[in-house]
């Protein structure tokens, strides 16, 4: 028999991501988020949830154009730190220790020690109610060739990306492979 | 320095969620989907993205409702199944050797034997290209007691979800904690 836990935003995994955006003056700001996912295919397109108190907020509104950045589990206290401050207030890159290079294509930074970062620009903004949904049109993905797997895609066991549990507040990292899609439910 | 992969849907993790719904027959459907995540905190609502070609896109324009259901590791062969085939061609439940479960809330049904089911109604449908997006208010979260910390929250190391890397077409399950969440990055 289940138990109802009410009308609350629980499931696992969401993701721990970090935007990087520009604001007005042209300061890098990074900022992690968990509402956050793929939402089309073609075209590529990222869907970034943010409430409008956030610095990234009108940094988006203004420049139209973010990253999505994936720190890995040995950077979880810089990601940790990135959610927890405003770019209103601080430098966050510079208090992290973080390098922003500027993309070559959309208006936003890249953050340089983490090791994919999506480049987006935004193509939708939908109301929703507390947060606002960005989607950003995916230009270009951008990794360093070390978590790259031999056929050239992204190894999620090189990548180690963060997973963030919204019950717990608690941060986990990627386990074992244990299947290949399209295929192990063919049995 | 970075390498360029191109304009696609690279990111990790993506989640492996099971969207339940039922078609104008009343026949219940479950489908796989990784283009997923929550994107609102108030009201809680979680976006679904499906092509039009899919059977569950029928049944979610038709019943404004569906079910984000959880599926374990140990039942990665069921959810990779869920999304190898059409719910037009069979009844994809009884082959599966799941079970549906009448949601009391919303039109559609919840996959029982998985530990953790969201029940949602449509509130917005956007179309972004290949894929439609469905946004559901979160109504409920629905779960198996087994799976919950002491805390009353979902555990995510007893949930066990499946992740999912879209380059490499592979899942992984959830590894080990790595730190407590608004709180490792004060350091």
């Amino acid at each position: 028999m289940k138990q109802s836990l009410g009308a609350k935003t629980l499931i696992c995994p969401t993701p721990t991501w970090v935007v990087g955006s520009y604001d007005e003056q042209g300061k890098a700001n990074a900022a992690t988020v968990a509402w956050s996912g793929i939402c089309c295919s073609d075209p590529p397109c990222v869907a970034v949830s943010l409430r409008k108190a956030t610095y990234t907020y009108g940094n988006l509104v203004a420049r139209r154009a973010f990253t999505l950045n994936v720190p890995s589990q040995r950077q979880v206290k810089q990601a940790d730190y990135l959610g927890l401050v405003s770019g209103r207030d601080i430098d966050k890159f510079a208090a992290a220790g973080l390098t922003a290079v500027r993309s070559d294509l959309v208006d936003a930074p890249i953050v340089g020690e983490f090791a994919m970062a999506l480049e987006c620009r935004v193509v939708h903004v939908h109301e929703l109610g507390l947060h606002t949904q960005f989607v950003g049109q995916i230009l270009d993905v951008k990794v360093d060739p070390e978590i790259l797997a031999e056929s050239g895609m992204p190894d999620m066991s090189k990548l180690l990306p963060i997973l963030f549990s919204p019950g717990e507040q608690r941060y986990y990292g990627v386990g074992t492979p244990i299947g290949s899609a399209f295929d192990v439910g063919k049995a």
